[in-house]
């Protein structure tokens, strides 16, 4: 049994491990940390788990939590993790981190986009970030530390990532519109995130300035094989949970006057994702729908080639709580532990 | 392994029978009946079940149907399973039917209240009304069919019920307010179901004439051992899932000038709950909210007493497509087969 | 011109006073007071009043405003002008209060539901409760000070006005379940207000304890001519704007085993409101819907005699932000100064 | 008085003609077009109505309308009016098409994308495009035919126009990504469009398809004076009402590694929208949402600056069915019967 302690665990990610890891045969929940309800009952904060944890926050202690358990998710703030980890914690837990704090491997573009100082950036290297489609042959037993993508991320670059990696599409030309519930603004009472304020609107925000822009860039440029700019609006959408990204970008043979067919496009798809649980090609024509992954840890994807503009408009949804954020986490703690990918996650998407 | 067929697989309650039954281990899905759909592969109709079940979905022959299957779930029209239910058909298979055709065991309330003829009244009596909690003991492997409650019905009568039981409110008084979200509809492509008629609207129907009434008054009347007349109000709510019911009844002994405290009426609860793995009586001043059952086969429950008006205030929380339909459905089928009960139906709430 | 200000205007029911005051033709906004946001433009608060507003928010003076003003517009919490309020401030300005602080005639109930201390019982006499189509007789140009009424108390009790005052049903059966919107939360930046709580969900809250109550017993009380305790349960509902009420009742006929016919009790409610412009008795079987008021002054109404169980079902739809609060506050302006009581509301409902 | 009738008068768009036009004191509403609820009260097709119309609805029959009144409003389906029309029609009276037979210029174009044989196309070349804030000049009392934009192509054009006309971005890298509440599906029953499909989702639909695309390309391609090939892709969000439009275009100085400050693009903006009454250019920082323009005939928009990629993101934001459909068709009327522009339009947004 793995004894997972989770700090951060009344935000919405914190609970979303919460509901996954309570349905996680292999693991026990040992620490639920939270500040802001420290020995307050859990289910007093999320009734949808009374009766079914019975524990109460405790705080959010990491050197004494790294003694209890075997895996810590830190569900926090910016600079939280950063601002606490050691070599000595290191050496007695594994911890995959959902804040942004060892996503970025260049130290410098982190403080500029986030404004904060890196507190402990001789981590940053060591750690895996992890994108489990791309990059699980770099998490093995001996992986410490798990930087956990963000959940724009996590769609933007999966959506794109066969035509990137093939060399297919003109990378200056990338644009990523994304759309994102309410669930992913977090549970902290702002007065734009109240319902009245959300509910029967949409807007962009961000604009040219959001976070994990340079977290695609650097992404998506490994698979480039080179350094990437690129545009990303996030927009606020009246719903709880779903990212759905829409992506543009020309197609490199566009500039001959002659396009990729379908099936062509398809079967470079299918290269990459053919054998993945959890990354679905959807048939022809058949456009990625968020509610269609609710709940679950899948993300879909598709794209429709544009014969009059030679652009490939690329489409990808996912639940933003699941595989944005802590599906992917128990997707890397899996990893971490040698246990089966998907043990866990074989959620099934809920409708309506 | 149980081979189940599904007569209506493509309606809601259809839906999330395949959602619940794909994760249920000693369960196999053989047909996937719907009319509207013949021949086209499930997923094509909910995209959410994509690289999930790769059927097609078939005509509705039960006949046929109940050759190869150990199971029969109609989650059907009033009226469609009576016209075609015949001795051999149950001589070879267990059905659970969604629909009201054997919820009344008076055939004449039944065509009075659905205004159809009942063509199979022979098999009413010996249908057992699946409400799990109160007649789990009249189902055992000799039973052939059963009639799955109403949705508003599971959450009025799950909430009432120990008092009832035990005689504590005046049954002349007791007023069940229902409010419901819209999967209870249906999924039939009608104007007053258009997202800009439900969206941002409230609105009460079937005022002193719905359906579910006299299934109601005939349950609680078994409890309180005499025939009832009841006021059942439902509201249409903006969201998909979901029903919350306030109740109120006048307590008996306010007669007298005094009440019961409120821990004498949570024992009463308790006697009746404690053991039950699906109804949660909550903690006092807690009220149910429809959120925290989501997904679930929860009913959550709780009341108030109030000393002013001598009244007692009830409260109950479902999904209206688990607990309401498809997960009491399951629950009864683990029922006729002397599985536990709760098999495949351990489904976390999902928040928010 | 009348010269308006308003204290509070950057609440939910100030800004609607700001959105009908901007198309009345005879007022005038001189002062947009607003604690939180002091020296910002009144456009930067909301910006759906931008180019239409170029006013600043100020300080909530409530003397000096007196001296600016012909009438002030208090949409403030519970307290506020009572501790500030002064027969030197009233006998310069009129007031119209949309908080509770003088609604309640008798101070001591007043103390005990709102948990505070009134500062300023002497001019409770004075107030003149404004639901304008039971009160506007006692509304001259020499009343100073109006107690406009809550939101759920105007529904609550225009709903079933005619007969309590025909004195047809049976008061002490009677019981109202009410829906709220969102936007009646208020625009605090609180958790259980966040767009991810309330959406997808529904609950009841202040059950047997919900402030309302006392005024609608007072109120209704009047009308029947003796005191009354009544049931009253709020619940919140994932949209922004509209209350539904849902009452109960014995009809005192029932006791003698006959009912009144439809067309008497319509008869009764034309009686009252068959010259109310704003007060709209709906046919025969059509239900009220909060959509069909949203963003107008109407108040829609309508019942269901059932004769099964000789209640009756009252049901009643407003807009909370209009008829609830800035609108009937309108209306009352309107009377305060003599001019037509619809000036300003004219305001057609908005659908979808 | 402008004496109206309306063929199409119980879609959304028809119903929103009808509570603008109630609402402007030089029109009266003389006919009810509708032929799915001939001989109905339009109130009870509409129930917000009730007491405000007191009509029936009447057949599509233009001709006969031709007679009786001074200007038609067609909100009907593509191909009714091209079929229909004559000269003699159009010698008795004006008409509002809000279909797209008369928006396109050139017929094959039309054919190709609606799918549809244009039946009258003698009059394509007349028709004036009736996007007020770009063609007012054009739209004289000889006017006798005027094609009201589309709701998507309305947004689009209008937040990108200045920068296209004065030349500043390169027009082969424009990208329009729309954003739609689901009134613009209109009120047919569809599966799609009902409310547990619409809600708690997000998809698009369309893709490189959507009959809007040539419209906008058509408009654009005027103002900069060449013809165009754009992306436009729409996507339906869970709300009522209101299109938000993010567009992508590269600066054409960008290519020489320098771009215009924000004050020149504000000034681009100005020039063309300062004095415009329905346009409203937000201050800098400040992102458009649909939500500030409900229910009013208001367009937002505003811009920013991506120095890194050295491209544009322009926002608009609108009310679909005001400013995107029966809003602008009033003010074309307004123009065809040199009545001052916003009349009847002064229409505050409704927040929340």
């Amino acid at each position: 049994m793995i004894r997972a302690g989770i700090i951060g665990a009344t935000g919405y990610a914190g609970g979303e491990l919460v509901r996954i890891l309570t349905g996680h045969k292999d693991v026990e929940i040992r620490w639920y940390g939270s500040r802001s309800y420290i020995d307050r009952k859990y289910y007093q904060v999320y009734q949808n788990m009374f009766r079914i944890v019975e524990d109460i926050c405790k705080d959010d202690n990491l050197a004494q939590l790294a003694e209890q358990v075997d895996v810590i998710f830190t569900a926090t703030p910016q600079g939280f993790l950063a601002g606490l980890l050691t070599e000595e914690i290191l050496q007695k837990v594994k911890i995959v981190d959902l804040s942004a704090d060892y996503r970025i491997k260049d130290v410098a573009v982190y403080e500029e986009w986030y404004k904060i100082e890196h507190k402990s950036p001789q981590f940053i290297r060591e750690a895996v970030y992890g994108l489990c489609e791309i990059n699980r042959d770099k998490i093995s037993d001996n992986t410490r530390l798990i930087a956990n993508p963000g959940c724009y991320t996590t769609c933007s670059i999966l959506t794109a990532y066969p035509l990137v990696k093939e060399g297919l599409i003109d990378m200056d030309t990338l644009i990523v519109d994304a759309k994102s519930g309410t669930s992913g603004a977090g549970r902290g009472a702002k007065v734009p995130n109240l319902y009245c304020e959300v509910n029967e609107n949409i807007k962009a925000y961000g604009v040219a300035s959001h976070r994990h822009t340079p977290e695609i860039e650097e992404q998506l440029g490994y698979a480039a094989g080179r350094q990437l700019t690129i545009n990303f609006t996030p927009h606020l959408v009246p719903m709880n949970r779903g990212i759905l990204v829409t992506e543009y970008a020309r197609l490199k043979t566009a500039a001959e006057g002659k396009l990729p067919a379908y099936e062509e496009i398809k079967a470079v798809y299918d290269k990459y994702y053919a054998g993945e649980k959890f990354v679905r090609v959807l048939d022809k024509g058949v456009c990625p729908e968020t509610k269609w992954v609710e709940g679950s840890n899948y993300v879909d994807v598709n794209f429709v080639i544009d014969e009059r503009t030679g652009r490939i408009i690329m489409m990808g949804a996912l639940d933003n709580l699941v595989k944005g954020a802590a599906g992917q986490a128990v997707q890397n703690m899996n990893l971490l532990f040698g246990l089966p990918e998907s043990e866990g996650l074989e959620l099934v998407p809920c409708f309506p």
